[in-house]
């Protein structure tokens, strides 16, 4: 891992330390998604099946999981993982539904009043990436609160494993919105049919979930098209920045750098220290660990493009993460709750020595699925409210028209919008 | 306007009844936009002028405006204006501010402790269209939430009139957010100057309003861009539909369509009713209203793709509108309140015989940024948490961790993560 000294380097190596390495979309991808979306619409399920076999090794008979499949899952997965699935569920519902939006009203006027409702996105279309193994965790992060949200069509697509069938913790995961259905498709191409419809795949409306760098650009292009779909967020590469103190433990901070670095070569990993004992311990055990890790070889290429940053102080350390956005953020600093009002950009904050980014990887009760390459200066992780859309409601007595309606009828006039100030106008003028 | 009598048609009918007409952004659009990208991109102000002078037709020595300028709109604002902005502003506020996201936290474990805060967009670029006419409206639709939400810097572009000035109006709506600066930018310029920043406009993180399909699809491409900002939902042009039964007032319901249909001859206008007789007539109130507005010629463009529809029932006409998905729904019915929990797709809605789309559209405390184009079925209109991210922050104590991280870990073994498994691991084997 690189080392660098901030405080030494000039406004633009600044900059060069929190680019993310990929700025632009390759051609490859970008014609490739185009390609598939083109396939898809014109030719539905045989596109479908045809990129399955291509890219998945697989020929499907049925796309979707039947209830024999589901079965199976139940006699396939370990009890003990079976077990862990509904305690993180029980938390990650506990947390989710604990932030649920009301509904709310006020009186603006004597006679006019406002509300907000919400309502469930009927239609969600949720990916559940596999690439280098099944995520489970990341079906809970996309059915639980599609399901708290009253969604009435839950479709999930994750790809098929070489023998056609879809990985069964995944499938018992799903099983938390109990109607979902489920479809062996991977990558542009589950997004393609979500976005689109086919004769198997319901045309969804709103896209949920992250994926590697063709689902990121499919979510893209799809959100593009005119009527096309919402999606979540823009999805890439994990990230993780650890703000620590000479506090800190060396070894707790290596592994939660080594843990993310193990998502892939592209990940994301900064430390933040004003320490430079700590610093040079924590090379140390990252290191020392390293030796034990089975994912050692991605996690060393991630560690490549990696910074161990020495900085002035936490107040520093804080506004420089403020400037990168991290989609994870550790305050492993003695005073966590002191510095947590000063984050302004970050999707998830663990607090303390005591809080590893595994823990909200699964089962703290907050949603990993987060915005990731900077977007958590605009946009936040998944929550129930991303499953939902909320309706402002609004109802004027003839007597609160008498109140409200001359305002209106004045900026109507102002903006040259006559026919507006009729419409109020028209019934101020209405005899009893 | 055309009528239409909805059980005599069949499927493909009625799905071509509720199409809007506009299907595909045009080269001339799409091409153009990027255009305007790569100018901004290499050459900042000095395009940014060039388009002005290009499609506004003024030289601008200065984009931004200036405090003299903000005083001399107090002075050429009518006192009446003055006023109705203030009132508008006030209402808006109080719905806005009582809607506004709370904090929360909750133990999700013994020793485990989840919350979610809310945080401001460090950075926001709003847009407030002239078109035919200036639009106070919606530059208070923009900036009180934007105040409310905490933004440190707003940014507002709006086109610049023929002497060079904004529109007086505008500006005084816009101080609404006290520390606003204002440039006088219009179309798809204004928003790659906010998407990509220049010299004079900083480079914002998410944008905000509505527009005609340059600027509409200048925010498309804006998303789209890896790192790009974020974008508050696409725009099109306004659509009414209204659900009107026979106790309706004919008048009323007229006025309601023809104030939709002044804003722009691509604006949408749909009628559903059980009655034939009120069917009859609110076509001949419309006719009879139509002779006495100014904006006749571009209202009768707009009722030119409008429909007057027969239904069966209200039952079927909350479905109909549920699958059109309207930007604004009236529910000119007896019992709107009935009816309101069956609507599941709209931006907002209108209940009763006194609730004139333009009390919305001013001053009833709604917001009037709202989706268009079907959008509804996945997008809401602003409120302040359109302007904020949430953040979510979890803490472990040691006897948290003990508590929650062996379900973490076993997910993390069954996803094939030791690294995370080991960040949790390690903790708990910690010597006390």
């Amino acid at each position: 891992m690189k080392r660098i000294d901030w405080n030494r380097l000039d406004p633009a190596a600044r900059s060069a330390v929190l680019q993310r390495p990929v700025q632009a979309v390759s051609e490859t991808v970008r014609t490739g998604v185009q390609a598939i979306f083109e396939a898809v619409a014109a030719r539905g399920d045989d596109a479908l099946r045809a990129y399955t076999a291509q890219f998945d090794g697989v020929e499907l008979a049925a796309l979707e999981v039947d209830a024999d499949e589901f079965a199976r899952a139940e006699r396939l997965v370990p009890a003990e993982v079976q077990a862990a699935i509904r305690e993180a569920a029980a938390r990650i519902e506990a947390f989710h539904r604990a932030g649920m939006a009301s509904s709310y009203q006020l009186d603006t006027a004597p006679g006019l009043t406002c509300q907000r409702v919400q309502r469930p996105i009927q239609r969600v279309g949720l990916y559940v990436p596999a690439g280098s193994a099944p995520l489970p965790s990341t079906a809970l992060m996309l059915c639980v609160p599609a399901r708290l949200a009253g969604c009435p069509e839950i479709i999930l697509c994750t790809p098929p494993r070489a023998d056609g069938s879809a990985d069964p913790a995944v499938l018992l995961a799903a099983r938390q919105a109990p109607g979902v259905r489920v479809f062996k498709l991977g990558g542009a191409q589950a997004i393609a049919a979500m976005a689109l419809g086919t004769a198997s795949v319901p045309r969804c409306d709103k896209l949920f979930g992250p994926g590697n760098a063709w689902v990121d650009e499919a979510k893209r292009q799809a959100a593009q098209r005119l009527g096309g779909p919402a999606i979540d967020m823009p999805a890439g590469p994990s990230e993780v920045l650890v703000i620590a103190d000479s506090g800190a433990n060396p070894a707790f901070v290596a592994a939660d750098l080594l843990s993310q670095a193990e998502h892939g070569p592209d990940s994301q990993v900064l430390l933040l220290t004003d320490s430079e004992a700590l610093l040079q311990a924590v090379a140390e055990h990252v290191e020392a660990q390293l030796e034990r890790l089975p994912r050692a070889e991605i996690a060393r290429r991630a560690l490549a493009s990696s910074r161990l940053v020495l900085v002035e102080d936490i107040k520093q350390a804080v506004e420089i993460s403020n400037a990168y956005a991290p989609e994870h953020l550790i305050l492993a600093v003695r005073q966590p709750h002191a510095w947590l009002p000063q984050v302004t950009r970050a999707g998830s904050v663990f607090l303390g020595d005591w809080t590893p980014e595994a823990l909200g990887d699964y089962c703290s009760g907050s949603n990993h699925v987060l915005p990731t390459g900077g977007a958590a200066r605009a946009w936040s992780g998944l929550s129930v409210a991303s499953f939902q859309t909320a309706i402002t409601v609004q109802e004027a007595s003839r007597d609160g028209l008498r109140v409200a309606g001359p305002c209106a009828a004045v900026l109507a006039h102002a903006e040259g919008l006559q026919a507006h100030a009729r419409a109020i106008e028209l019934r101020l003028e209405q005899p009893a």
